[in-house]
C-alpha cells in the first residue's frame, strides 16, 4: 500500500510502498478514511534531530486519523468489520492508573508504551496510508451516526486539545465569565465553538489577522479584537476590569502567554496549548493571586467520546480542507506558508 | 484441579475436580493466594433461582481474589509471571465509556460482558479453586510492596466497596462533618477504618453488638453506640442538632435506612451498601432538603490501586479469619450463623 | 402604602393599607418595582395551618421581588438609592457556615433568622406592596445591565431554583448527555432554557399539555413527549437503552417520581424540585445503581447573580404576564385555574 | 489603651497609647486574647515605602488574631458579649461575588472594602492592643470548645494560609499521592499537620535545618530531608519515578520554586506560598504536562471554620511562643533573626 513516511529527521516525508499491516492478538487494522495534517507534523519534519524524542524515523505520517475497521486481531471484542472509529492518538502503557482513566498522554510508564510518549504518526506508522495498524482495541472509538472518518478526523486532535483544556476549566467558566482565545486557528477556531456550545460564558478571541476574527464571530465569539499594544487593557475593561476567568493561549509564543498573565484574574486559569516557544516568569507579585498556570496536551479517551458527540449534532464544525494521499505535501506546504484556512485532511 | 462449585441455584457448592484454565488472547490464568467469603455468596446459594441474573450455575465461587500471574495469554503486555495481583472483580463489557473509566460495575454495555453484570464467582469461574481464569489483563492489578494476597484480597470488594462510597462523599467530609457508620461488619470495619485514613470527619459507629462496637473504637470511630429507640436523637445531639453530612448504610433493612435519613442533614448524603432489602420512602419533606439518597455497587479499578496502597501502608486493615479450600464450607456455616468476626479468606 | 396581605391561614390575601417601613442599622428598604406571584403562595392559602410553619400572618405576599433601594439603613455600604436591585429570598442566619457561602436556604441554625425557613413574604413581609424591607443589605443583589426590575423578579425563584438544581448537576451533563424536564411551567419552562444556555446535553421535556411542548420546542428542547404509559419506554429508547443522566421532576407528584426513577441513569441524579406531594419508594434493587436522589429548595446568592447575568444576556426569558396590584387576586385566580401561561408579575 | 504601632514605613513598631475603639452599625469590638506576629510584618516594618499598597501607616500591628467579643454595635445578631472569637483577617467589599463566597482576599471590588486588599493590621487597627475595631460582624468566627484564643491565633494566618492551599490540592492527594512541603517554619510546620489530617497522601519535607526536620517526623512527615543538590533525584527516586502530586512552597525562593518545578508530576499542583522573591520561567516543555502552578493567598472564612475545628480537636498544634504587648519588639527581632521556634503570638 502506499504512505507518506518521514524516512529521516530534517527532511521532507516521501509516498513510498509499504506491506500492508496484519493485526496481532488484541491489535487491530483500520482501514483510514482521513488523517488530519497537524502543524506539529512541520516540527517533526523541520526541527527534530536524534535524541530529541524517544524514538526516530522512518515511520509514516498522520496523528490525527478515521476510518473504518478492517481486520480484528484474535481476542478483540466489541468491534465489528466495517465499522466507523475515531483512532484515539495517544498509546500509554495500558495498566498505569493515568491509561486506566483513559488519558494516555499523561502516562506514567511510558518505557511500557509501544513507543514512549508516541502512537500512530508519532514514532510508529500513522494515518497518512491505506491502513494503520493499531495496537490495542481500546484506542477505537465508534462514530456516532452523522458523523464521517473526513469530519471525525481533526476532533481527534484539533477537536480533542481543545476540549480537554476548556473541560478541566469548566468550573471556573459559569455564567457571568469571560473566557479569552489567543489564536483561532486549526485547534482555536474549535476552542471558540467548543466553548460556546458546552457554556454560557462570554468568549473573546484574539488574533492577528482579521479574517479569522470574522470566523471567530460566526463561531460564536462574543468579542474579537485584532491583538495590538491596547489588547490587554481592552479585555480588562471589557471585563469590568477584574480580568478573564479563563485564558486558552493556542500560540504559545512570548507575546502570547505575557498577554494571558495580564489579562487574567485571580483563581483563573490560564492553559499555554500552543508550542510558540514562549517562556513565562511566575513570581508572587506577577501574577494574579491563585490564577493556575499549566500546559496541556491532547485529551482523554472517554473526553474523545464527547467531541465525537458534539461534532455529530453540528455544534462543533471543523473547518475542513481535503487532499488525497498523493497531493499531502501540498497540504503541507500551505500548512507552512500559512495559506490554508482551517484543518487539512488527507483522504487516502 | 480443585475447585469449590455452585452446581445448581438453591444448593451448597461442592468441592470437584475440574480442568486447569488456559488463557485465550488477552487473557490470564492467576494461580489463587486468597479468595475472601462474601455474605453475598450465600444469596447466590440459598436465594437465587432461574431468572433472577442473566446466568446460571454451574460456576466456581469467590469474587473477591488475589494471587501471583500463572500464565499469560497472546498479546498480554505490562505483567509478568510469578508477579502477585489483585484480581478487579466486576467485569464489564470494556469499551463504553463508564468502563474506558474503569468503572465496570456501571457498565453501560452489559451484553458486550463476559457475563452481563457478572464476573469471576458470580456466572463464571471465580477464586475458590487454585487458578483462576481472568477474561482481561486490565482486571489484574499489581500488589504493593508489603502486602500479600490474603490482606489483599478482602480489599478487593470488602474495601473496594466502601471506599468507594466513602470517595465519591469526600467532599461533604470536611474538617467539622460527621460520618455515620451503620452496621460494622465484613465492610463496616473497614469503612470506619477508610474514612479515619482519608479525611477529617469525626465518625460515629452504630451496631446492634456491643463487641463488634468495641472494635469500631480501636479503628478509630470517634462515637459508638448500640443502636435502640434514642439513637436518632443521640446522634442529632452529638452533631450539635445538624445531622450528619454522610452516612454509610452497610446493612441496608427497613430500620437501618430510615436511621438513616432520620440522622442525615440538609445536602448531606445517605449511601446505601448493604443488601438488607430495606425501602426509604422518600418525599419532599419527608427528607432533608438536598439530602442525595442512592445506593452504590462496587468501585472502580483506579481506586483498587488506592485501596492496596492503603492496606499496604498499614492504614487499612481487615480483620481476618483464613480456610483452606476443603474447609471454605464452614467458613460460609459461620458466615451464615454470624459467629465469624470480620472476613473469611479461602487459602487454596 | 398598600400591600396585598394575607391575613389569616385558609383566607385570601387582603389589598390593605400600611405603614411605610423605615430601615434599622444594616437593613435596606427597597421600593419594589415587581414581585412574582408563585404557586406556593397559593399552598399559603389554602393548605397551610396554624404549626405547619414556625410562622404566621399577617404578612404581606411576594418572595420573588426585585425594584430599586430606597432607604439605606445605619452602617450600609456598597449600595446607592435608586440602584436597581434583585432581592434574594431566603433569609438565614447569616453566621452558620451555610449562610456564609450565601445558601440561606439551607441554613444550620433557622433560630438566628429573622423568622426560621422563611424570608420576605413567607412570614415576614413581601414585595406586594409599594416597600419592602429587607433586613440585611446582603440579601440585595444588582440588576446588570439590560435587566430591569420585572423581568429580573422571577428569575429570583422561578429561575433560581432549577438554576441550582442544574449547576449542581452540570458534572453528570458533558456532551453525550440526556437530562430530562418534568413539567414545562412557571420553573420548567426556565429549566428548559437553562439546561441549554449551560450545556451541551441533550434536554427532552414532558408534560400533559400539547402548548406547553411547542413552548418547549421553541426554548430548545431536543424532543418533547405528552405524557403517557409509553413515556418511560420512549425516553429509554431515545437515550440508546441508558436512560437519562439527570431528571429534573417540576411536578413532584407520585406519576412523575416514579417516571423520574424509571428514566434516570446509573450513576445519574433524580431532583425532586416540584410541591406535588408523591412519594418514591428507594430500595436497593428498586432504583438504578447510584442513582443520586435529592430534593431541592431555591438557590445561593452567588448563583443568583449567574441567573440574572443570563437574564441580562437574553439566554434565559421568562414568559410574563402582568399585573398590578390592585389585580393580584386575579393573578392568582389564573394561577390556581392554570389559564396562565408562564409567570404573573405583579407590578406595585 | 496601649497599641502597637506603625507609624511609618521603614521604622520599627512603637508602643503608643490610643482610645479604645467603640464600634458603629455592623461594626463589633473584640478583646484580643492573642495576636500572632508573623513574617510578613518584617516586610511591613523593613521594606513597604509609600505607594507599594494602597494604605499607609499609622496603624496598629497584628493581622492574626482572636479575643473576646467585648461591645457589639447597632444591628449585630448572632453574637454575645464575652464570646470566644477568632478574627478573620483579610476583609474585602463583602459584595461581590468572591465576597459573598467568602473569600474575601481574593475581593474583586478592593476600592469597596474598609482598605483595598488589607484588613486589621494591614493599613488598618490591628490585634496587637488591648481592642481591636472589627468593621463586619461577618468577619468574626465563634471559637469552637477546647480551643482558646492563644491558640486560635496563629491558626488564622499561619494555619488557614496553608489549609486552603492544601484544601484546594485534595482531589490530587489520594491514597498512594505524595505531598512535597518545602519548607517546615510557622507555616509549613501547620502544613504538614494539615496534610496529615485531612488526607493519606505520604508527606515528603524538605528543610535546611536538621532540627526542624525532626520537629517535622513528629508531625508525621513520611520522609524528611536536608535540602542539597541532590534533592530532586531523592525525591523523584521515593515517588517511583513519577515526581510528587501535591508541591506546597512555603519558601518561595528562586531555588525552591525551581525544585518544585523539578519534582512536581504532570497534572499535579506546584503551589508557591512564600514570598521569598523567586520567579519560575514556565515553558511548555520545562514544566511536566499539566502541572499547575499558581501562588495563593490567605483563605476563606468557611475554610477558617474548619481549621479552627482541627485545632480545637488536636488534630493540628501550633507550636507557639508567647510574649506580653511590651515584648513584641523582642518577639520580631528574635523572628528576624531565625532563632524563634514556631510562631510568635502576643498575649496583650
Amino acid at each position: 500500500m502506499r504512505a507518506l513516511r518521514l524516512l529521516n529527521w530534517k527532511s521532507e516525508p516521501e509516498l513510498t510502498e509499504v506491506d500492508e499491516p496484519s493485526p496481532g492478538p488484541g491489535e487491530v487494522v483500520v482501514k483510514v478514511g482521513a488523517a488530519g495534517a497537524c502543524h506539529s507534523d512541520l516540527h517533526l519534519m523541520h526541527d527534530f534531530t536524534a535524541g530529541a524524542v524517544p524514538w526516530n524515523p522512518p515511520f509514516t505520517l498522520g496523528h490525527e486519523n478515521a476510518g473504518w475497521v478492517h481486520t480484528l486481531g484474535a481476542g478483540v471484542t466489541g468491534l465489528e468489520v466495517g465499522q466507523p472509529v475515531a483512532v484515539y492518538g495517544p498509546w500509554g502503557c495500558g495498566t498505569c492508573p493515568r491509561c486506566r482513566l483513559g488519558i494516555d498522554p499523561y502516562c506514567e510508564n511510558p518505557a511500557g508504551a509501544p513507543v514512549p510518549g508516541g502512537g500512530g504518526g508519532l514514532g510508529l506508522d500513522g494515518g497518512m496510508a491505506e491502513y494503520e495498524l493499531v495496537p490495542d482495541a481500546r484506542h477505537l472509538v465508534p462514530l456516532p451516526d452523522g458523523l464521517d472518518p473526513v469530519h471525525a478526523a481533526p476532533l481527534t486532535d484539533a477537536g480533542l486539545t481543545p476540549y480537554h483544556a476548556i473541560r478541566r476549566s469548566w468550573p471556573k467558566l459559569p455564567p457571568g465569565s469571560f473566557a479569552v482565545v489567543i489564536g483561532v486557528g486549526g485547534l482555536g477556531h474549535l476552542g471558540v465553538q467548543l466553548l460556546k456550545a458546552t457554556t454560557a460564558a462570554r468568549v473573546i478571541a484574539v488574533d492577528t489577522r482579521p479574517d479569522t476574527l470574522r470566523l471567530a464571530q460566526e463561531y460564536g465569539a462574543d468579542e474579537v479584537m485584532v491583538s495590538s499594544d491596547g489588547t490587554a487593557d481592552e479585555i480588562r475593561r471589557i471585563t469590568g476590569g477584574r480580568g478573564a476567568d479563563v485564558v486558552l493561549d493556542f500560540v504559545g509564543a512570548d507575546p502570547t502567554v505575557r498577554l494571558g498573565a495580564a489579562v487574567a484574574r485571580t483563581v483563573g486559569d490560564l492553559t499555554i496549548v500552543g508550542l510558540g516557544g514562549g517562556t513565562l516568569p511566575v513570581s508572587f507579585f506577577g501574577v494574579p493571586y491563585e490564577l493556575s498556570i499549566q500546559t496541556t496536551y491532547w485529551g482523554s479517551r472517554p473526553e474523545l467520546i464527547e467531541v465525537l458527540d458534539l461534532g455529530a449534532r453540528g455544534l462543533v464544525k471543523p473547518k475542513i480542507t481535503t487532499f488525497d494521499l498523493a497531493d499531502a505535501p501540498r497540504a503541507y506546504q500551505q500548512l507552512s506558508e500559512g495559506t490554508l484556512e482551517g484543518r487539512a485532511v488527507i483522504v487516502p
